[in-house]
Parts: C-alpha cells; structure tokens; sequence
C-alpha cells in the first residue's frame, strides 16, 4: 500500500510583505518529510494561502511550525484586509489525501493545538471534524465578530457569541498582550476543496451570475412580497459557487468551490454550467482549476470526455481537453495535480 | 384525533366508455364510507384516474369492488392507448391522508389483492411502499413489456425481466382466458403526490423545457463527445417536471408531479419557476392545481405569501393569490383540497 498522504492548507493574516512570508513558508520546508505546494498571497485579502503535504507526522510538524513563526512575525494589531480573520493563522486545515480518514486529520488537529498550547499561551479553536461539539463545526460561526471583537469576547463584554461558540478549545482564555498579538487561532480537519472556475465567453458576468445561483448547492433564496423567504437548493452538490466578470480577458466565470469533488466531479460542474449557458445562447471557453486537483478528480474528467482511455496521462489529456483547462489559463499536470506535483517536488 | 383518513388513485384502462367508466365507479360510490372525489377520463390515453377516499376499511372495500367491477366490464384484449398499462386495473396506489402511516396502507394493499385473489385467478402485483422486494418498488419496472408481451412472460418466453420482477406477487401465473381479458393488475402504497402546473406567458414552450429541466429532481443528462453519460440534480426534490405549449391559452406549462408536497412545497415550485423565467425575461401567469391537493400544502403557501394570516380561510386565499390559481384555470377550495372536498361531499 502507498504511505499515507495528508495535506495542510493554513490561511495566514499577512498577505503583502513577501519576506515576512517567505520566512514563514521556510520553516516548513525546513521540516523533514514536508513538501509545500503552493504560496498564493492575496494583496487586498492581505492573506496568503500556503499548500503543503507529506505524511501525517511530517505535516503535523509542518503545522506547528508554522503557526509557531507565524505568532513571532505576525500582529493583529496591524492587520486590516478585505478577507474575514480572527488571528496571525485564521485557519489551518488537515485534509486526507491518501489512506488516510477524516479521523485521523481530526487528531492531527487535535494534537497541532495541544502542541503549540505548550509553548505558546494563545486562544485555540478547532473547527470542522475536529470540532469539540456540532456548533463549532463551522469556521465562519467560530470567527463571528472576528479579530475586532474578540477582546469582548474573551473578556465577558458583549458578544453575538452563544455559550457554545464564545470561548477557545485551548490555550489563553484572557486579554494579553500575546492574545492582542495572535488574535485566535483556528485549527481543525475538513475534506479537499477544488476551486474551480468555468469560463463563460460573455462580457460582464450577466449569464455567469444566473448559471453561478442554479448550480450552487444553496440554490436560489425566493421571496414573497408578503415577506416570506425559503430556498430552492442548487443543481450540484457540495458546491459554493458566483458569477463574476473577468474583465482582463474579456470574459465572466462561474466560479466555484467544489467541497466534495466525488459528489460533484470536474465534468459535472463543467457540462452543467455549459447546458446552462447554451439556454441563453452563450458558449464556454474552457475552464480553470486554481491550485491543486486529486488526480481520480481528473481520471474521473478524462473517462467521461473520452471513455475509450485507459491509462493515467491519456486520461489526464483528455480531462485538459475536454475542460479546456489551457484555453484561457494554464494547467500543467505536474504542478495542478497533488499528487503528481509531489513526485515531481521530492525527486530532486 | 380525528378519523383515520386514506386516499385511493386507481387508473383503469377504459378512456373512452362513460358509461362502462360510470357502472365502475358506481361499485365505489355504493361502498359505505368511500367517497368519490375525482373521475378524469382521458380519451387518448383510454385510461380513467378515479380518486375515493375514506377510512382505511372503507376505502379498501373501495378498492376490492373496482377491481372486480373492472374485471367484469374491460377486456385488455380489445385494449388500444397512449398511455403505457399492463391490465384492467393499471395501478391502484392506497395514499396515507391523516392519521394513517405508509406502513398501514401497504398492509391495505396486501390484504387488497389478497381478498380479489380468493375470488379470481388473475396475476397480482404489489409496487410501491408495498413492494415484495426492492427491484418490485416502481411500477413502470413491474409493467416493462406491458400488456402486449405479458403472454410471453408468464409462459417462460422470451422477456424483458428478470426472476425478480418476472412474476406475480399472487394470483394466476399461467396465461388463461381470465388473464387474457384481465392482464396484471398492480396494487400497492405511494405518498401523496400533488400535479401542479405553472404558467409561463410564452407562446411555444422554449423557456418552460429549459426550466423544466432545470427543476425536474432527475435534472439534466450531460453528454461528452466521446460518449460519456452523467446527470446534474434538479433544483427542487422529488419533483417530475417538463416544459410543455398550452396553445389554447396561448401560454406554456412547467408541468410538474410533487411526489413528496413537504420536500416541494407548492410555493417554493412556482417561485423557482418564476425566477428561472425572470432569467429570459418572461413572466408567470399563474398556476394549476389539477385534481386534489392537501390542506396543509395550501395552508405552507399561504404562511409563504402572508406571514400575518392565521386561519385557514385567509391563509388558501393568500395561497390561491399568490400562486394565481385562478388566473387561467379555475380553483374551487372545496373541490380542490382534499379535506375540504371531503367535507362538502359527506354532508348532504
């Protein structure tokens, strides 16, 4: 059996200082059995989100050290974004690649925080499997009132927080001039995410916002003029999904978070958005994967675009093709694919 | 409590003989506690939906004598429609209404074909909620071949079917002259289910096939070149919808089956619809209710339209509003709404 394969994804509150980050990635490349993935920082989020994987021990490692330089550069104090946070790592995800469960990445959550707990005396939340109780599931509901609250939060002020939500898991549970610094940090284990992005060759994004409330999950919110609200649900499952402009090539997307990319494959959310868009006479023009893809997501794209393939990269070929993976962006399967990327990261 | 109430939708294959379809439904109407609520011949289908309803015992005594009536009056073999059918008695759902559970009606099924097996050697099938065994549930699997190979299947011929769906549940097994002019008659238990049409002020059906596809809970089948099949979901749950011209109104339908009124609530189908048509900048002009619908669906739309109304006179008004029930068709709450319907019919 292949070893097992576990990945990071930590959203860090610092997305413009480019030495501050890089000091930060370098720590976990320093770590035995780590390899980072990708570094994505976000200027107007003034958030960067670092990719990295290898095998669980290796990864929990990875993560420590990470929020542990990420208390020593960052400060709160400072921060101010467009991206919603409550502390120096607003979230630090494990996620099973290969032969692992979601128990196990939940664990890995679990003793990240009892680690940097030791050393560090800062609030630690855990979120979605590793969450303490059902409320907590969710980063958003955790992160309520985010950074700028948080000190009348810890302190017994007013909060929009229940019982249940307001406090850390772990560490400081007090105002400090470390807390004030780190902000809370939030650490916990969820499935893999696919962001992807459907090209739709229309100026603006008026097609694109209609295709983007149909096939999200959350469907469409109706109103009655007497008040009344209820929700239709979405064409696909496990999908978060908007319309937006691409005005740079001319272009809108339907751009999408795939959350279970079993439940809602690559071509699922491809070919629906393109019968979608046929309704009113517009094409696609191929389709964007930012960051990194399982490859079965892939196989799975190449055997329905052309059913006749049978071995990895002929089906990984006819997945770009058919998505159109290179028509506006670019798609190189040894830097998109996880597990590809990997191999090519560590032969050297 | 109030009394236990039952609802029986048999489907006869006789469209065209009012006067055979009146002695049939006479056997009901003389059934101590049965009341008829809805007799729809259909001259191109030569198939007639009769609705009863009652206490379990009632309805069931209902059931027994219709299938003996139609086994008296029709004859499959002189039996010619559009519409797919196996025997005299095509199917012949037992539909909880109040105080009644899916379980209990399934039992009323069984006890049905039991009582019309003791008195006549035809071929009997359950589906539904009173299935045998999982492949048995839906009824256009137990009718595949339908009446014109069921010769053949009973005589071990060449068939369609597996061991599992080949057979009756009870009853003759071999083709005779009885089974010849019977066919297989199928009994079983389903929820209720609610037609319901929306009116789209089109002429053609151009936007209505796009919603209706769009809504349908089976969605869309999404085809690659290569010969790849795969399927989005729906926008609503449990719902069979298509888009279809009424060209005497000179409008088109979204013409929908709610299998499951508490998953899809009336209100929620209409405002989906009528946002999917905003979306080629086509109004809705009202909707149809056809044949019987629960008072607690009109009572879930009218809380929708008018969150102050409290009584249920106010509120099926506000549901017959809001859902424009009687801008082209017409909708009488005390023959449209079961209990209502019940109520009118019982008391003279």
């Amino acid at each position: 059996m292949e070893s097992k394969l576990v990945e990071c994804v930590p959203n860090i509150s610092e997305g413009r200082d480019l030495e501050k980050i890089a000091r930060i990635v370098d720590v976990v490349e320093a770590i035995d059995g780590c390899t980072v993935l990708g570094v994505e920082p976000d200027h107007d989020y003034h958030r960067t989100v670092i990719t990295f994987a290898g095998e669980p021990d290796a990864v929990m490692n990875g993560a420590v050290a990470l929020i542990e330089a990420s208390i020593l550069e960052l400060d709160m104090r400072q921060h101010k974004g467009e991206h919603p946070r409550m502390g120096v790592v607003d979230v630090c995800p494990f996620v099973p690649l290969r032969n692992t469960t979601m128990e196990e990445c939940a664990d890995l959550a679990r003793q990240t925080v009892h680690i940097v707990n030791q050393r560090h005396d800062v609030p630690l939340f855990l979120y979605g499997a590793a969450a303490s109780r059902p409320e907590r599931t969710v980063l958003s509901h955790l992160r309520k009132g985010e950074y700028e609250q948080f000190q009348a939060r810890l302190s017994g002020g007013d909060t929009i927080h229940t019982d249940h939500t307001r406090m850390p898991d772990l560490g400081a549970t007090e105002w400090t001039e470390t807390v004030a610094k780190s902000g809370g940090i939030t650490v916990g284990a969820r499935p893999i995410l696919v962001a992807y992005n459907v090209n739709v060759d229309e100026r603006g994004a008026k097609v694109s916002k209609k295709i983007g409330s149909i096939v999200r999950s959350s469907g469409r919110l109706l109103k009655s003029d007497g008040g009344g609200k209820v929700r239709s649900r979405g064409m696909l499952t496990s999908v978060q999904g908007m319309g937006v402009p691409v005005d740079e090539l001319g272009i809108s997307q339907v751009s999408m978070n795939l959350l279970d990319v079993d439940a809602c494959p690559l071509h699922v959310a491809f070919k629906t958005c393109e019968s979608l868009a046929a309704d009113h006479d517009v094409s696609l023009c191929g389709s964007e994967v930012v960051g990194l893809v399982p490859l079965q997501a892939m196989l799975d794209a190449g055997l329905f675009f052309d059913p006749e393939a049978s071995d990895d990269r002929t089906l990984v070929t006819a997945a770009m093709d058919g998505l159109g993976l290179n028509h506006h962006h670019r798609f190189d399967p040894h830097e998109h694919i996880i597990e590809w990327a990997l191999n090519s990261e560590v032969k050297p």
